[in-house]
């Protein structure tokens, strides 16, 4: 199937999208089902828990560019005979989340997502190779299509995580990638028409090691204005995702738990 | 055994501490092995996960009896098509962690808790009776052999974890229960011969529902001062602890991974 083909089947009808899914039609019927249905926490037993979750640093790298964690050392262990800090910290830093409210007028906060969509199969998408190439890049359908031809159905429920290599880049220029102009950064991220694809299906999250779901030029975060008001969720800055199998690991995602907030820093595992 | 007996056959040598364990040389010997040990991140596989996090709120009850979180919304959907907050917070804040460096001077910052902690065996040690009776109520060494005689040998590197019950007062003033003096707390915590029982094994952290590991009239912070400085960690204010089992659960510990940080707000979730 043609790029276009891909999305008019998937947009078509229940039939086509079974097709694209899986080739099946009973196994493209599971692939589809409600996400609200039990998903079991773990499949199988783990025996390896994986960090991806970068350390957050105050000159940490950011998609505005401003500094957005500031450390307040309050009380020391030399004088108060024990440390501890205050920290001033906009949501949207480091390895973070964001919750259907960052970009909704009354979508669910952070503290609001349901812990059955915190622990979930993950999808890791290889495009490092076009990432390459060109920054700008983008996880398109036909990525989708490549991983499910290689793995099978796309697991109920899943966080889809695209890497790109990002993640090396996080203590360098390079992860914000600022082009010729001075202000267009040129990272990879979802093309909005994968959104719209796995919005056909039961993907829970979607999941990026780069700053943002939308790639480095996007004008108008077309990503997040379509993902994130349906109740979904949202990880951008992951780590470690090169360290992780295509198919067959558990994430496990460490969301702040704060009320009304739009997102925040989490710390997050896969159990593999 | 009476209370002191039990405390002086664990100090006295490791015959002593293994038949205090589990009654037998064979068995104690497993369970007094080394916390570097790998292992495995779940036994068995998983089928739920609990949530242990309360939900944190500007108001949340904390130690010192201030207000620790802040929120400031820096961009309004209305205004700016995105919502955006950013917080003011102090480490130790709602469902949080202790790192070792909060009560020592180069201790381990939360940041550097190495994985394997932060995935182990939740023991679960039910005092609700007697801290129904009495608020500083403490969890002793007597505690923990009754749980062995019920359960079987402390798990390898597990999380020990105080239910009292007090995680059903989080919005009330029965949380931090303030005595006729009005400054006196009177809550339950962890005895300080209990963690000089612990750290003779290979407990990887101690956990409780209340707003301290020391109880409430402690004057002295004694179990933060024994217990952190050699390298283990603590959680405090954890929730839904009466939901889970006594034995059988993994614990995964969502802590902030902010560089230097003494502890900080966590998720934390079990799986059973
Ligand atoms: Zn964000
Ligand atoms: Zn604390």
């Amino acid at each position: 199937m043609c790029h276009h083909c891909v999305i008019e089947s998937v947009k078509s009808g229940m039939l086509s999208r079974r097709s694209f899914f899986t080739g099946s039609v009973a196994a493209g019927a599971a692939a589809l089902a409600a996400s609200a249905l039990p998903q079991p926490a773990l499949a199988q037993a783990a025996t390896k828990a994986e960090d991806l979750t970068h350390e957050l640093f105050e000159t940490f790298p950011t998609y505005f560019g401003d500094q957005q964690l500031f450390i307040d050392k309050k009380f020391n262990f030399k004088e108060h005979s024990f440390n501890l800090n205050e920290w001033r910290i906009n949501e949207h830093t480091g390895t973070h989340i964001d919750a259907p409210l960052h970009f909704s007028a009354d979508g669910k906060s952070v503290a609001e997502l349901p812990v059955e969509d915190l622990v979930a199969p993950l999808v890791v998408i290889d495009i490092r190779a076009k990432a390459a190439e060109n920054a700008d890049a983008q996880l398109t359908p036909d990525d989708i299509k490549a991983w499910i031809a290689a793995n099978g159905e796309l697991p109920q429920g899943a966080v889809v995580a695209l890497l790109s290599g990002w993640g090396a880049h996080v203590e360098t220029e390079k992860f914000r990638n600022v082009g010729a102009d001075g202000k267009t950064m040129h990272f990879p991220g979802f093309h909005i028409e994968t959104a719209e694809l796995l919005l056909e299906g039961s993907t829970k999250a979607i999941a990026v090691d780069t700053l943002s779901l939308d790639h480095g030029p996007s004008p108008d975060f077309a990503v997040h204005n379509k993902w994130l008001p349906t109740g979904r969720y949202g990880i951008e800055g992951v780590a470690n995702l090169d360290k992780l199998p295509a198919k067959g690991a558990t994430i496990v995602v460490g969301a702040p738990k704060i009320r009304g907030a739009t997102g925040g820093p989490a710390r997050i595992f896969a159990l593999v």
